[in-house]
């Protein structure tokens, strides 16, 4: 046993909390000056989610996202999202009705057993696959992809085909194989196809953004920012 | 229903595989070969991760490190992680006996109902107080920390106090607040106290940083490189 005192840390949740969220605020304030008023708190917790304060240069959106985001929330619409990672960030209690949220549910299909053999019908990956399932869940719900460029095509492929359209698609696949690719397509084609869409383009992106935009609106709703 | 085809992308996870470890080799060649032959597979893991090849200046390990963690997966040790996200993204199927791997079980006491009043006795954390569930597991283990810096300060705070010690350290806490300061620490004080690790310095990490380590790890313990 060594005589090494113990480190000098902030142990309080709130006291990080605050001090994180004051850290970007000052680092990125120029950035998040630029933002419509209501995207604000979704960025600085998109940039509290990865260590990083220099997103917004990377960050589109409708200009309507937010507001259609809160509804979606407050109708109790469901939230899809196309990994496990991705419902295991989203902090339950800010939907919780008791707690003043709306019981929203979270709903990812990638793990059901039907969806090995439905990829290899389709032929494509469990992920693009699993949203055939999402088909009768779809029709104004909030969409957060954090893992596969796939989900993220096939869900614009089956909008075009004529599915139900989300209120909100949070997109925000990652990676070096359509990640850019695949938000690009949703930057440049949601107006066309009437979707509202929050997304950052280029290979970031990650499971933990798609957690904190979902987390961030319900905070939002909730009347609080943090 | 638009006219506008579908769009032209890779749908074999294999292909996404092969050609996202293709780029991240090519980027990051000069980077990768600074590294030990045994950290490569880690390393490139960690960039598929979180689509970003210059990793490795900030990476800091020990020479043992990837020697100590294959020894715990073939002798059976848990998998202690910080969050249920670092174990949703463990991909179960490597670790599963029948696959050839070792049946290492996934631990994450973060959610357990004793832990709220844990932290609040103890003026820190939940993600700190959970770890005074990992004792009896500790010894030997592997540590994956994708989330909490307090929870890294409060593991070595542990090992100092006399706690058993784990095989191996995967130090990736996330963030502005401690995560910096806490890797740091881990890299400075692994030798002096005896610990084999892995960590990001700086701000970065994350989840998915945590559970692509112990993925990368799992498949060099199968033979299979992806």
């Amino acid at each position: 046993m060594l005589a090494t005192p113990t480190y000098d840390y902030i142990k309080s949740p709130q006291g990080i909390y605050e001090e994180s969220f004051r850290i970007i605020r000052e680092e990125a304030k120029h950035d998040l000056a630029s933002l419509p008023d209501d995207l604000g708190p979704v960025a600085v917790r998109l940039m509290h989610a990865v260590g990083m304060t220099d997103l917004v240069p990377d960050l589109r959106f409708s200009n309507a996202a937010v507001a259609a985001g809160l509804s979606a929330l407050k109708e109790q619409r469901p939230i899809l999202v196309d990994a496990q990672m991705v419902a295991g960030g989203i902090t339950r209690r800010f939907l919780d009705v008791e707690q003043g949220g709306n019981g929203n549910e979270v709903l990812v299909t990638l793990n059901d057993p039907s969806v090995w053999d439905l990829a290899a019908r389709m032929g494509t990956t469990r992920s693009a696959a699993a949203l055939e399932l999402w088909r009768p869940h779809l029709d104004g719900a909030i969409v957060s992809i954090g893992n596969a460029p796939t989900a993220l095509f096939r869900l614009l492929e089956m909008i075009k085909e004529g599915a139900a359209k989300p209120a909100l698609i949070l997109g925000f696949p990652v990676g070096f194989v359509g990640a850019a690719e695949s938000k690009e397509a949703l930057a440049e084609e949601a107006q066309e196809l009437g979707l509202d869409f929050i997304t950052l383009t280029g290979r970031r992106g990650g499971t933990p953004m798609a957690s904190s935009a979902v987390n961030a609106l319900a905070l939002m709703a909730l009347g609080r920012e943090i």
